[in-house]
């Protein structure tokens, strides 16, 4: 043995008691925490209301049900598309794979935390999108904000719109990049600020970036009119298919793929936590700009890489989403039905085309009783309230899974018309709007 | 029933066929991108001298022990510091756990992605650290940045160490806050800092911000000092325990821990992809405080939960950490065990005094040759450049395990003193420096 004899062994710091010490004044950077829960704030008067719709504890989940405070509901707010988190064949590949490679990485991918399992994902996912390279990331939100701060730098621009996702705002605001913001789905207005940024400054580079079905409202974006807009002014396309990549397009491909575009397509992200029944997120794009993404995005380099029973979560999902398109058919046209189910109740959907459907309310507290209403009534969807949406727009935000029974999706409709009359948001005969409108 | 009967079903969006549509150029944002991978460049010569030490595939990994490239390596380059990733006990755990609550939760802890699980596991993190309150967050980078979003808003000013992770750079970034970083470990800079702050600005809300263990060169921030610094400039200090909790301290409860001094430290946050086997992270802290999070971090509110398997992961993890005390006593003995044997080498290890213990190499070139022929030697470690270490002082970033027998770090240790004489890095008969130094 060429090592020297051992040292004496010593902790190179002793542990000390936990020391009573004087008492210190609070700083006053935390005042805005206790003006949070002043007794007249909003917060306070839903809890003591019992109108406080977030954070509920969920006992028990198969999918489309849930147990919430003992009482079994309908689950209409997940984004569980193909209803495949309690799938058996999901669930047994998450198990061997923790058997297999054990419960976490330690690591990032940039270190140790590369399992060949990665990569076999990162192929299956590139294949299946059609584009040179896929890159992978722990969160959904990290996706988004590591592919906007790497290939976005100084003197380059990003043209997002108003009603992205906050992970792309976060991106955006972490690149070193200047950030235009358009409004929502308005292009006549995104092209004057290309235009006008094309002119002025012709060498910078240029990203649109831009949900591919906008999470509130369940509306694609115009991806031909975005890809002549980049064409024209030599701005790249990135697409946030976070609610589309297993949920719409050809065999799932997503918003780009409904268009038949989505090759011409620059940089598409995707998520785990819906669809593919997990969590974390990836971007497929051309190989050298995904590669520069692997490389500079601080939230791929600098954090810990997808544990494997997340990875082979994710690859069975894949696998039985392409062996299964039924599924996607089932998800359409159950999304078809509620959507005129709600209309013809009288309900506003705005102009959902996919399996999420806002259902507008009205003023905030409205929108706090109609959704504790829908809970007795045994139905589970999520309240979303300004600013997230317009004043007054206040909204039930319900979002449907291939695996809804048509028994469940009529215990849906059948709740919403009960406490849409009791609370006066639809007439007591409903049909207020034309069928079809 | 009382919906209406049903429409006539249809597809919102008939799929288009994929068309062949004109060349479009590469937009000119992509040209960082193709610059990357330059002939004349450092990555093209790495990888074309089989000196590219990242994104490594690992085949099989038994916490010691991984397989690469199909040879069996000693693991001394993970953050795996308890060894739990293949522990039987945690592996049924997290399999347990997917069995009973499914492979994900499709959803926001904010909405429909909270389980009893989550609660379960933030009670007993706040029990541990003896605290009010935790709140979990999907990733150790994200829990960082997430706080300081959220805590520290316009008007108020963050004071960060230089060396301080990028989570932590990510969150002062994001922040509307105004951000002064201070030089490494330097309080008399701090100091300076923070008295012209308080004089220019003495309603300002102050946040020191810091590493409770830096993760290159494993010293512990000296939190009596820091303390003492918040204390008479209004400032809260919040320390990130990424590699502390689970590691060092009072039954592995953290930096400030080690001093005595946990319970007056006003936010400390923590990750689950190192000791706690898993993925994720947390922070704690009084009630008001960790609530305010909870509802204004971004990254907390927008992005998917923990994963059923993961949070078991976890639980089962703390159990251990406290039943098994042991094991931080064989991770202690271990880290001086490691330190004086690369010492009494010749060897360079900074002021380390945790698991984490540097060798310093010098310059980067050699660094990634020190790092291949370790391969060749059967050993796995991190190879760390510039800029994330001085310029001369590249290093092999080696990181130790309770699970590692002494056969394992006898190997290390001769595979070191096998390269660094070969290289030249330390002389041929070692004991450059004298024992104990």
């Amino acid at each position: 043995m060429t090592t020297p004899d051992r040292p004496p062994r010593q902790s190179t710091r002793p542990e000390e008691p936990e020391q009573a010490s004087p008492a210190q004044e609070e700083p006053s950077l935390f005042e805005k925490c206790h003006r949070f829960f002043d007794p007249s704030g909003d917060y306070a008067k839903l809890k003591q209301a019992d109108l406080y719709p977030y954070f509920r504890p969920i006992e028990e989940s198969e999918g489309s049900r849930a147990v919430m405070n003992g009482d079994e509901l309908v689950m209409a707010g997940s984004n569980n598309y193909l209803g495949l988190t309690a799938d058996p064949r999901v669930k047994e590949a998450a198990q061997e794979a923790t058997a297999t490679y054990g419960t976490g990485c330690t690591g990032s991918r940039f270190l140790n935390g590369t399992l060949d399992l990665h990569l076999e994902l990162e192929e299956k996912l590139a294949d299946f999108m059609g584009k040179e390279e896929a890159v992978l990331f722990s969160t959904g939100y990290m996706t988004n904000e590591g592919v906007l701060e790497a290939v976005a730098g100084r003197g380059d621009i990003i043209f997002s719109d108003k009603d992205n996702h906050a992970c792309i705002n976060a991106g955006a605001q972490k690149s070193l990049a200047e950030t235009k913001r358009y409004r929502h789905n308005d292009f006549d207005h995104l092209r004057k600020m290309l235009k006008r940024a094309h002119e002025e400054r012709p060498d910078a580079g240029k990203l649109i970036a831009t949900d591919g079905v906008f999470s509130m409202s369940g509306k694609i974006a115009r991806v031909p009119d975005l890809l002549d807009l980049a064409d024209e002014f030599d701005a790249a396309l990135m697409l946030d298919d976070a609610h589309a990549i297993g949920v719409i397009g050809d065999g799932g491909r997503g918003s780009a793929s409904t268009f038949g575009r989505k090759d011409d397509v620059h940089l598409i992200t995707g998520t785990f936590s819906k669809s593919f029944a997990s969590i974390g997120g990836f971007c497929v794009g051309d190989h050298d700009v995904v590669e520069y993404i692997r490389h500079e995005a601080s939230t791929h380099v600098f954090s810990a890489s997808m544990p494997p029973s997340t990875v082979a979560t994710v690859l069975k999902s894949l696998e039985i989403l392409q062996d299964e398109p039924e599924r996607l058919d089932r998800l359409h046209e159950i999304s078809d039905y509620m959507r005129d189910g709600f209309r013809n109740l009288g309900f506003d959907v705005w102009e959902s085309e996919t399996p999420i459907i806002p259902v507008v309310i009205g003023d905030m507290e409205l929108c706090f009783r109609f959704w504790r209403e829908l809970i007795d009534e045994g139905v589970f969807v999520n309240a979303v309230v300004p600013p997230a949406v317009p004043k007054g727009q206040a909204l039930m935000r319900t979002s449907y899974m291939a695996t809804h029974t048509d028994e469940e999706l009529d215990q849906i409709l059948d709740a919403f018309h009960k406490v849409g009359k009791k609370l006066g948001v639809i007439g007591t005969n409903g049909h207020e709007v034309p069928a079809g409108a």
